[in-house]
């Protein structure tokens, strides 16, 4: 597996309006794009900086991923999303290497790209990314 | 105050050696600097990936910042770093805008670099670190 970048930060926030107003207002970056994305129950505003993005993320539903990180950890980093060429092969590569998947195969996402998610238990606490146009 | 990139992702690790054969065996980066940061209680780790770089942190001393984020949260992303031209002046621009610091005034971090850390009360979460070579 060939990592280029960092693709995206996930953060969970408690509520988009505010986090976009600090982002911008406070630490000076730009939002480009909100989407909601609704399989994952979540609302994103997006920001470039350099060569990779900040994904914030709202939860719509107290039941959805977001809602129930921010239940138990409260708001803050959520995921760390790698920018690799093939989504599918390089989840096949990290499951021969003994990482546990979250999604066998690659899925949309957010900005049209296929993502496939690791298990935190299986990469040191942080829960991973992989995330590319194919 | 103007962010030109992510100038590191920190992470911190349980066991150093363990991470960095995650992150070089599974993920396929490469370790570029292991230094030890002895007023931080903590050896890093630190690998290139775009142009942001992964700082891995084992804490050397289980009262040290560190050593009582993985007591409380376990491994896991850390902190934020922004790339800043002035570590001084954006620390003054944000500490303007509301922003609670954890620094002052910069100090000197791993590879020789200028740091101030923000407070994650106003950050939403985030601990975040500005970062440059002023």
């Amino acid at each position: 597996m060939s990592i280029s970048h960092i693709e995206h930060v996930g953060i969970a926030v408690a509520n988009l309006d505010e986090a976009i107003a600090y982002y911008e207002g406070t630490l000076g970056l730009k939002c480009y794009a909100i989407e909601e994305v609704t399989d994952q129950k979540v609302k994103t505003a997006f920001f470039k900086v350099g060569d990779t993005k900040i994904e914030l993320l709202e939860s719509t539903d107290p039941e959805g991923p977001i809602g129930k990180f921010i239940e138990k950890k409260g708001p803050g980093v959520h995921h760390l999303a790698f920018a690799v060429d093939d989504v599918n092969k390089a989840l096949t590569d990290v499951e021969a290497k003994g990482v546990r998947l979250i999604d066998k195969e690659k899925r949309k996402g957010a900005e049209g790209l296929s993502i496939g998610f690791l298990h935190p238990k299986s990469t040191l606490g942080v829960l991973t990314e992989l995330c590319g146009e194919e």
